[in-house]
């Protein structure tokens, strides 16, 4: 069977990537794809790499011309994609690439994004530990699908082994990442000009504002729990959850504290986070590193390298793969996870096609590559 | 009075910044630049950048060259300054630029280094707070500096002001720097390709084995002390210090601990150190914001940015200026500084310059600029 | 069937490119891997974005280890090719990716390379237009195969159609390149360093003197002749040649005269070519055009964009396209075609493998991509 | 005596570049800074580098607030200049930085830029060969200047010597350039986006369309000319020409024409030109070095380099310097000149303070530097 495919957000740099993953996917036919301000361009025009899709046109992102495809993605800012949740009613499967569906606190989203709270889907980041188990039984079968933040899942996945094995103090995390100017979109901002960009660190949302901090908050204190009913209510579950008052639905655990702090470098792609948490007390070397060795031991796409070794951003290069490094630091009482993914692909696009092929039955990898483009 | 100069390892990185800053100095003659393997060449071979010095040819580095200068610098590999010392006995004013003379404990240079241990001498960054006071008191007529480690000044002036006033916790520092490769040397080394290192980050020196770390420590340890005599035993002080049994030397306080992870990123110089503490149990935002005003506010070349800014590198790319951003992130329970410093101007040959002047009683910041070139 | 394969300079760019795509590829298994001072070592340990091929350790690169493949690659130094081609003698298909059996003329052989000359193989450009037809024809069941030089083949592929429409004049063709580092391998050179390449354009090989000039003259001299039997005693024909002294193969002809200037510019991957050349008298805007339009036309991974539009290197990046672009600049009396490549794969590896897929009789496309990772 | 200067354009890049070497300046004081949009906002929140003008605050860019300085610079977009003109004909020296000033003929100002066409002023190159005479010669005195195009200056010194010499033919000069982005301004565009310009190269203005071939024309011509009178119509005449009908003036000698490719890299700043032109016939090789080493051997700011090197624009990075590599190609027929410039110091701040220093009497490089910053 082949599936039909709406791409919205088509001309910008999430929606490209989640168009260049399917664009080799033998399971889909890529339909439509939409946008806002370039409807009726060619596609072509806004994302000349794209050669294999040089006969679609963007249209306009409205629910009439979203509706009626099998799967819809929705790739469009923060805050946008709630307008087409009844529109799409009867989509089999809708997948957000946004923020909208990704926070089961409505005021944790009150506080960094603000505007509607919209329920939480299930959220697409197979291999984390979500209440004992992997996402991913959770997204065999989903219909509507929250793909993360592409920080989040990055750190989540760095510090959720040591965090559901309990040999890391989720208290006094601390998480620095070099990120590419990619993740911040097309936005035409001075502060994203390539002259601001070459040659140069900038660091951003310093202190704190920063608007993946809930959603790691969130993902660390399910990792934490070891099997619980709770996952009922929020964005981990099967199922969409069922309406609540959102006054009720509490803050992500108030034990689990970051200190997070973006930098933006020159490099086009990539996320290199370095997270550093203390050591529980007790906790031995071998026990530390056992925590993440059987929790990716049987992943594809999420690699712990041998001790001692540390990936880069280049390794994972359009690749669908997080790179995880090691150490432990006894002088200071810290375990440090290296981190590489590509914001795009791991981060972003790939996420959400990955989720796509649990959630339709197909093979998880499906147009998924683990090798990334290095040099 | 116009000093003659000698440069060592002037076909270095470290040494070609040298020679660009004491070209445009009213008060020095470059009178001799040396190298090991490039001797014999024109000096612009090895720096085609520096037009006035088109005339300079490289000497062999040798003791005999060396002598007969008022002011020689070392820009050598760690560990071959020492060789020197006793050559150079007669020398008014030697400036090393290398790590030989930076460390006040031999079991940290034999942990961290290797090979033989020399005594501490005057380290060269004015700013910083040491037992109370400011370390440019102790450069002022000095005759032996050692010019810091550019990521271990970089450090330590972000955070000495809070650790002077006691409003952060020293026992649980995290510090993440996005450096430039220029820090590494001209070595041939196959990480160090432009190919390695373009469009990628990476990180290295991975828990705990970076070697400016017990550099900070002791930095860190001098700006707690409020006043003292310990001074005297140490690198800090304003004569070099009488011979110790260094196994008297103790450590750098054990109560300062940190983790310390430095990322390779596409940039030629530069270090944005992005360092955390935790705050000081009471201590209110306004004395943390405090503890950095008045350290830096009289200062020409540590600039702490207005509340909310935080600095790029490009802004003090060619400069002497080390810009701080300060954030309090009530949330984590932690301070966050950021320092943009370029590595081989602040850090390195700018520090060694500004060293000089004081050393010698000119205007400190002559041949110096606040100014970087951006973008 | 599946082809088995080996893959000799398995450590080097070259040789990882190959095996990168070979790694997506459903008929060959990669069998052996082999490489010079690395032999011994897990290729992942020099290849670390190679995920999939975790399980090979690098052999000695003998012939021994090669022989006894359906397939071997030689991605190796110049000049190191020949000395496996005895030994090779009984395997189906032997691809080289080094410069050893490009030319067809010794003379040029020896002046822009030196030491033995080899025949030439099947040149490896399938839209080459060659004697009239496109060089594919000649390798469909070939077993020699000569991948190009990178540099070379995105020039002749730039110019070939209007040389063969007798629409722009030969005698006179200025190229310049913006090249990145990768094209120069894994070499440890002081001026391949990261902090040399980066924020930086720096010429190299100025003046006539880079080693894909012949290789370009010769293709252009090919894409000249109507239809000859001349290409039986050249590199272009379907069989290897025959033995010939070697001094009677003329240089590529002297009519063709070519400005040829290659910029290292900061990007790892990519050629972007700027190949101008006189237009041929009486030539009207619309025939010029159409010897592109119908150069490439039916082409997969050689496209002609629309007028007004040109290609960046971006668009190409891992991907087996090369994108052209035509300007006719009839103030300046000059085509301009502008070509972008990724140097690593059209330019070489992607080259190679699709002779490879054509020689075997499979789709031509097999394990290629035309769509670029961008941004 | 200290001369009072207004910078208009002031948060933007060339008239940030202004301002950090007119810092350094020590006989002007910087009293006035003038933008558009940021009117009223600290200089520093848009240009954060320049520390040592921290006191200074945007005003509206008004003929009143312009008028009443001993010199005022003009760094505004093209087209806006002319408007200030009668405005400040009081100011004893206006350079205007923008085009507005530079072309001679009317014709082209309607063909490359459009809008209405302003009398040219003095053309602020000193190096230039204009009428058989340095041009610094005219800008002694001068009381308004035209600070060049960064492409053309570079293009011009890069051939002027040649031209002047007879040794090359202008009538088919070829040019590609590979530029920073620097050049095209804070503009927000997406095609100038940090995500759009790392790890690729992007042509833009291709095929005769770039707005500085008619500068360059121009330039050359004049240089062609062996001493005359036609001088007094044109811009690098010593005092503002008489009023003439435009349509009197004619275009650049026909007989100059040149293929022109400007080639955005990944670097903020730079420009490396190389040029070709074919060889006069009869030129020997010691005629055509001995052409460039006589026109620039008294030369501070623009360097022949020794036969066979060529430079980097990592080297002028920050300094007033063009550096020229030569070499002669005969089997190409053509000469190969390669310039590295800083587009926003040669190319055009330090170009206009170099000026500014002339028609003021002071010497000629104050403030500037010839040494980059490297690497």
């Amino acid at each position: 069977m082949t599936y039909s495919v709406a791409v919205s957000g088509a001309s910008g740099y999430a929606g490209g990537e989640i168009l260049r993953i399917l664009a080799a996917h033998p399971d889909v036919e890529i339909r439509t794809v939409t946008a806002h301000s370039n409807a009726g361009q060619p596609l072509i025009q806004h994302q000349p790499h794209l050669r294999s899709l040089a006969h679609l046109a963007l249209q306009e992102t409205t629910p009439e011309v979203l509706a009626g495809h099998d799967i819809v993605f929705l790739a469009l800012p923060h805050g946008q994609s709630g307008q087409y949740t009844e529109a799409l009613a009867n989509t089999p499967l809708v997948i957000d690439a946004g923020a909208d569906h990704r926070l089961e606190s409505a005021a944790d989203w009150d506080r960094f994004y603000g505007g509607v709270f919209h329920q939480p889907w299930v959220y697409g980041v197979p291999e984390l530990l979500v209440d004992g188990i992997k996402q991913r039984q959770r997204l065999v079968g989903a219909s509507r699908i929250a793909a993360p933040g592409c920080n989040a899942s990055t750190v989540s996945l760095s510090l959720a082994p040591g965090v559901a094995a309990g040999v890391i103090d989720t208290s006094d995390i601390v998480t620095v990442l070099a990120v590419g100017p990619s993740g911040a979109g097309k936005s035409l901002k001075t502060n994203l000009l390539g002259a601001e960009i070459l040659g140069t660190a900038n660091p951003y949302a310093v202190g704190g504002t920063h608007r993946h901090i809930p959603e790691i908050r969130q993902a660390l204190a399910a990792a934490a729990r070891a099997s619980e009913n709770s996952s009922n209510v929020g964005g981990f579950g099967a199922h969409p959850p069922t309406k609540t008052d959102s006054s009720d639905v509490p803050h992500a655990d108030e034990s689990i504290r970051i200190s997070f702090t973006p930098v933006l470098v020159p490099m086009s792609r990539g996320i290199l986070a370095t997270s550093t948490a203390p050591i529980t007390s007790g906790a031995t070397d071998a026990e530390i590193r056992q925590a993440w060795e059987s929790a990716y031991a049987d992943e594809t796409f999420v690699q712990l390298l041998p001790e001692g070794q540390f990936p880069r951003t280049a390794d994972v290069l359009g690749a669908n793969t997080a790179l995880i490094g090691l150490a432990i630091d006894r002088a200071a009482g810290r375990v440090v996870v290296i981190a590489a993914v590509d914001n795009l692909v791991k981060g972003t696009a790939g996420a959400a096609i990955q989720s796509m092929n649990l959630a339709l039955g197909l093979a998880e990898g499906t147009a998924l590559t683990v090798n990334g483009v290095a040099p």
